[in-house]
């Protein structure tokens, strides 16, 4: 039996560690970097290094950023009495994506989840609660995951908040827009019967 | 809106540079080297680059090494008067991984495909005449993959070859062991039919 190919193989380990890649997926990754040009494996580890060495957490609103505070943050037109509170960076990047909000976030890091060791002071809630009775904010809008934790989470905050005069507010929910009332499911229809409005 | 974060947008679209890899797995797999320590970060960046720095090809057989000649080369209790021709490098991972071949290797980096506009002068077939015709070879087996590609290759080998005294062979073909009849091809059963052996 030959020896195997050091570099090769770590390469492979090392993309073993991703997430979702198994070791065929490894394989085919490490070949295929073994076949692009030099200046492509340049391209990927430096882009590797950097999302560790620039990206950073806005000392704010604790979303990701290069800069600090975040471009966001440092937005004169935002609405700054107008707080989103997210779970997870990925969360305040969607609500961007649809342009509608104005205000600016904070990104909590995670939600409340005892059974996994989540307990409140590992998130982001006493800068959150620091931030609300720093004055000028009026509302705080809830867009936690519509989930268990979610809304448990939410329930923790909007106790932590009762003592302000701050509007503490959640999206809506109902029917997934788009979606067909026949595949909805029971948590979904609920939610659209109980919220029901009236036209 | 927010400017997007310059060096995770990066990682994305190097990630998505991958075969495989399409937008949401490029972020998912941008985000987890985010969260990892630097160390995780640092040991992918440089076996990305290793791979490209270390890995040559042996001037021999051709194969992924290190080294020149390659560990299989060089190894003396390898019977070098018996050529295992194969396609690609992972071919010969695959026969290696048997155990069962003591003979040396030889890898072609491809196969003729005239279609595909690759043509036997892009192969590394001159090399291997060269080790044929420089003597003390016995054998050369054709291990190529049993397609038309591959079977055109061999017989173009074979004619290369027809003016040595030197045996041309080639792996068995037949019914796959472990398989089922009623689930095998037309080909396999083809080959299983013809080829048919005495007990």
């Amino acid at each position: 039996m030959s020896e195997p190919i050091q570099s090769l193989t770590r390469l492979r380990e090392q993309f073993q560690k991703l997430p979702g890649i198994g070791p065929r997926s490894a394989e085919r990754l490490a070949f295929h970097v073994l076949r692009e040009p030099r200046e492509f494996a340049a391209g990927l580890a430096q882009a590797i290094l950097d999302v560790k060495d620039k990206v950073i957490h806005c000392r704010t609103c604790y979303n990701l950023t290069e800069t600090d505070p975040c471009s966001i943050c440092s937005d004169s037109r935002r609405d700054q009495g107008e707080i989103w509170v997210v779970e997870q960076p990925k969360d305040l990047l969607a609500l961007e994506a649809t342009g509608l909000v104005h205000g600016v976030y904070h990104v909590l890091m995670g939600h409340i989840a005892p059974l996994e060791g989540i307990e409140p002071q590992h998130l982001t809630l006493d800068a959150l609660i620091e931030r609300v009775r720093g004055g000028n904010v009026r509302e705080v809008v809830l867009a936690l995951n519509p989930t268990l934790d979610g809304d448990a989470t939410a329930l923790h905050i909007q106790s932590l908040l009762a003592d302000t005069n701050v509007l503490v507010t959640r999206p809506a929910r109902g029917l997934a827009v788009g979606s067909q009332l026949e595949y909805a499911s029971v948590g979904m229809l609920e939610a659209a019967i109980r919220g029901r409005t009236q036209l």
